[in-house]
């Protein structure tokens, strides 16, 4: 389609408040669900976060990794084994883990956003001894499943003053140096919170919190962190959405600006809801 | 009209090999004409400017200011005075041409800039001796008219290294402290040409060069500098364009990139030019 | 006059520990009166600012312009409307207020300190909205008469760091980008505040605080601000006086160390008041 | 065993003229073999090379991994292939070797040197474009085998800078973002050149250049590079070892200082080779 | 003696941990005693703090100069002069210390620091006022004995930051300009907390606080301040003892993490105090 | 005496293109003779000294000490001993002269430049190898007198960078780490040349180069260092002014702008000759 003149400058010039706002700010991406899956739509996050970086925002990129894992450990012929409905994470399971997270997806990350005209850095939470983790406490033993204990943002300061956009990979570093498999939700509102991040933006399959979960036109537009208890007593925000909920709340209560939900399977979700007006997800400040 | 957020996304990621070709690199602007004179057309230059600049791209603003000159000359009940149809300059038109450029002119540009959220920096070339100039010489006296004899770029520098787009006003100053009026189109080229600048745009009231000057349909998109001589003895460059275009040639030969002729009437001209494979106007390289 | 070279020498050693003290310290000159009109006193006044400058004191010139708006406004056939003795700033007024200023008062001043030597640079309060005002409020609308909102210091604090004396003429912006009249004085004594400044220095066409208004031997020297309000009452302080002199103790009361009311008429008054013990007028401290 | 004090300050004086040749100079180690497999011999090196670090030797350590991915290979059933003897690098076994070098060996190694107290950054060739390859060309399709075509060493500066040890995985980047199996010996090597290093280490698993390969006190403790050729005519440098002193040689040529081969199954053969007169292997010149 | 590349090994892997402990640290140390008049003790000392400098610790040399200064006396016929026991600094007398410590031994200091492939620059505490001091009152008039008023560090930092080992001789310098002589001890305490140093090192010819003064295996490894008074009690501390430890604890009191006296008899007593866990003398923390 | 306030303006006001002719030039000034033995003119230099470093000059001070070596070699009861009438220098004296120069008179010098409100630091030709130096040959073995191979300009430099006038000693300092005694004049011209300093001042005990060695009316104002050689071929430059001449066109054939031998028994001759038109000693260009 050929777009005339006049409405590309409309569109560009309707993005200048929004290039104001986020100017040498730092924006935290997690960056996961079919986003991640699907090719096409894989190829447009990674070309709007070039875009935004050249534009002067400071984007880290978060990712994870489930559809991946489970394919190669099926490849090994490693029997999943759940505990209680969770998944239970044995040594053989965290190697797994670790070579899938940081040395296939996060490298490919890396090379899409080099490929698309970006710079870009790949970082997992061992180096630098970045996200310190322990063995995550509870009623079941999970294995090597852990909880984040500190964040050493040095390493991605130094990427993003180089003009890197850092890619990185939720697995933490225990004290004894074993790795932990992070969920890497909770991992990117904890670095948010230790980068000073103006946004946090959650990228899932769904639209949002919608007051109607089977209508999308009952989207919630924006959620000011003190509803969330109420919201969450009368059901509306429930099952899955519960704990991408409190990652949100969590980076805003230590500083954040504004943590986003919004819908990866939407083309350009990213760059519609930091550069335009038009929200395309749910917004908690 | 409400915009698709689809084609918005569109329009935003064509823009993105254009960010990145003019990141960081400065863009000497020289502004005059209809574009000066319409609100409208100014609104939209400002906001493109500012734009421009926020992304990235270091935008030096040149103004010329004929129209309000010969307003402020009226109000005064100064009489004009020509000599082989070029305009004396006598003391007290010199005195007014000062007054309005760097006064008015420059400070108001200034503030439109301020009110986009763009940050501005208004300059003329009596600043730190900016534009060093000397009496023009010919077979006619013009009085205060002057050529450059040298430019200082420090001050734009400084400027543009702490964020500012800067803003200039090209009154040109003598060993003796007195200042001259000096050609806007060759303060500009010659300002592009001591910053290293990437592109000289000079925005003018025509399409571009036209091999039939009546038929817009013709217009030549792109020039080597060593055709036009040829271009000037079949005609086609001609009158009021042959100082134009020796402007954008004089900055080429100096190691300028690009010239571009660009139509200051079209709105967001330059917003196109830079960032879209549709080229709005000649450019001479 | 053949100076010997022993006086010579006492002289230049004599301004030692004034030079010391003053060293790399912001000292602001607001500048007009007599001083202004003179072209010998101005002559003076601009190489003591130029030596100052380069012995190590950091110099702002703040400068206003009143009888070179008067010769304007009467060239254009302005009829001055006062109300209640004040003068009322219509827009037109305003905008002959503006040019003058920024256009030519200001950039003159620019070229004669490069003229000796120095490195200038002009700017207004429209620069990177570094005046920020508000239409001033009272009993009488005076139109485009305006206040300070606030100071924004960075375009000097970079000039400064540069080397250049920056030359500044107190026109303010409003929100809406409406420019304003600012009260030369009044700026003055903010922009020192804003730039902990050592010192504020006001040229006047005033011997300084006389006990006795018509015998100058009756000179104060120094005056603590706690004993100004007495002197009011006394009406020691009194008439044109106030205004001066509320500036002088504004400045102190935000963080200025000492302000000074010096006589412009007489030759290198700024020079002698800053290296020598010889105190030229009166200091507020 | 209890050292005495004055044989322990005798071994650290020893080390002073060595630390003061090596003082903020890059040393490039590429580490593979068995002191890669053995976990006590890893052990000592990464001691080393903390140690030679915090002692202000700026190191890089390349690594290899040609165990580890075979029996990747094998968990994942994958059936080598071999052409003229040379292993055939398919796409899958290409994100294999990804996947273990980048995501395993590299993190491991990362977290050994952050046990031991230093502060370690993994990168591969595929993040900022580091390893630049093309896939190699000769008479048998070797799949994803890349040869290198340019380096570019910003992201190790930069690590270096921020007093990282940079762990590099030997993985290139085509321009079409394909991902090129890299041997890491001429990794090494031209990375080495690329940094300007003093020293490329080999670590092997032989003792160095032996004129009787089966008596090892015919050990060559320094060649230099003019020699090269004559050794090899006579069959001294023969087998594998060529490939390893080409490397030596190529490194050389292109200005690193020194290239030697050591024996990593020596314990601490790093530190001696460094700190002592006592050369381990043999020095390419 | 041979020594064997393993012992070699094991006895730098042995110091990393306290590399890593004194990395970027100051360290004072106050030099005198026999440690000073033995040649071959110099040597070993100059070595080890060369060592020490470059592995990045940050070496500060306090040094006295008793005998030699006793020498020159000597050589001038000046008779020494005691009041109740202790040396009167007559104005001859100062002007040798001042010739002694800061021309003689101080350069030759720096000058071995150098030869051994140290940085070194000598100063003295008229440098800068470095060492601000007036006359010490007491029962006695001890002439030109001075006490410190107050230390500026910049000019040690300045040296430190250039990568020098700075040099210091112990002359203070009055208001009146006015060299006095200033105990070494003292002024090392004073300066090692003016620079916050982690650690004040006293060589004397002592091997440290002893339980038995007559027995060496009764030496103290590490007193917390705060047992000082009692140890005074007891009568432990007692003598020449008293004013060192008294330094000892001031310069903990004014923030010094510890301060250690060794025995400079020893060779290489700094190293090992340094480098190993083996203290060689008493440690207050 | 009273002075003018006319006449101070007027003194500080001539001063002002000097003052921007020096501003951040390095000036080395060798401070000898009659200037350093009386109090009084010794307190003039250093007044001047101070003046002309607050007002943006670099001023480095190179001093000698013949009297004050003579002096003490006299206390120690040491025969002076001649060959051919020059002083030979045996270990004995050697060590004299180190101590009188960098512990006696470069010490006094920094305290008399602090004392008047100057930034000093005193350093000598070991302090890191500055003065690199080696045993002057000639047919007469004159012990370590010494010869300059080489400067090592850094800490002039960085004392410099600091604010502080680095005060020199000129000990050379050889391979062998012997101290040399070098020639005062020499060893300025040669600092001078490695600074590249602007100015190199000689200050003697004549009023410069006359025509008539008896008149000083004949005073030679400036000599092109190309009529050197026809002035000592006519006489004019004979005896003490060789040596002292051939420093200053060694000091500007390596880059020095200009070299002044000026009569420091003149009050303020420094000043003066730096800051007012009126030279007072001869200058070399």
């Amino acid at each position: 389609m050929k777009i005339e003149n006049q409405l590309r400058a409309d569109v560009l010039t309707d993005a200048l408040p929004y290039i104001q706002k986020y100017h040498q700010k730092i924006v935290v991406v997690k960056y996961g669900g079919n986003a991640m899956t699907s090719d096409e739509l894989k190829d447009y996050v990674m070309k709007d976060l070039v875009l935004l970086s050249l534009i002067g925002i400071k984007i880290v990129l978060v990712h994870g990794g489930g559809p991946e894992i489970n394919d190669m450990l099926a490849r090994v012929g490693k029997q999943p084994k759940f505990i209680n409905g969770l998944r239970y994470t044995d040594q053989e399971t965290m190697e797994i883990v670790q070579m899938v997270l940081a040395g296939k997806i996060n490298k490919n990350l890396v090379a899409q956003l080099e490929k698309n005209g970006g710079k870009a850095l790949g970082l997992c939470g061992m180096d630098a001894s970045m996200i310190q983790a322990q063995k995550l406490t509870g009623p079941d033993d999970l294995g090597f499943v852990g909880e984040i204990t500190q964040i050493n943002p040095e390493p991605i300061f130094t990427a993003l003053d180089q003009g890197y956009i850092p890619v990185v990979s939720t697995i933490g570093i225990g004290d004894d140096q074993q790795s932990y498999n992070i969920n890497a939700d909770t991992a990117a509102a904890k670095i948010a919170a230790a980068l000073c991040a103006e946004n946090l933006i959650l990228m899932s399959d769904i639209k949002g919190l919608l007051l109607d979960k089977d209508d999308e036109s009952t989207l919630v537009q924006s959620v000011h962190v003190s509803e969330v208890p109420r919201l969450k007593q009368q059901g509306i925000i429930s099952g899955g959405m519960i704990p991408k909920i409190d990652c949100c709340v969590e980076a805003i209560r230590r500083g954040v600006k504004r943590s986003i939900i919004i819908d990866g399977r939407t083309p350009h979700s990213i760059l519609i809801e930091l550069l335009s007006k038009e929200g395309v997800g749910t917004m908690f400040y």
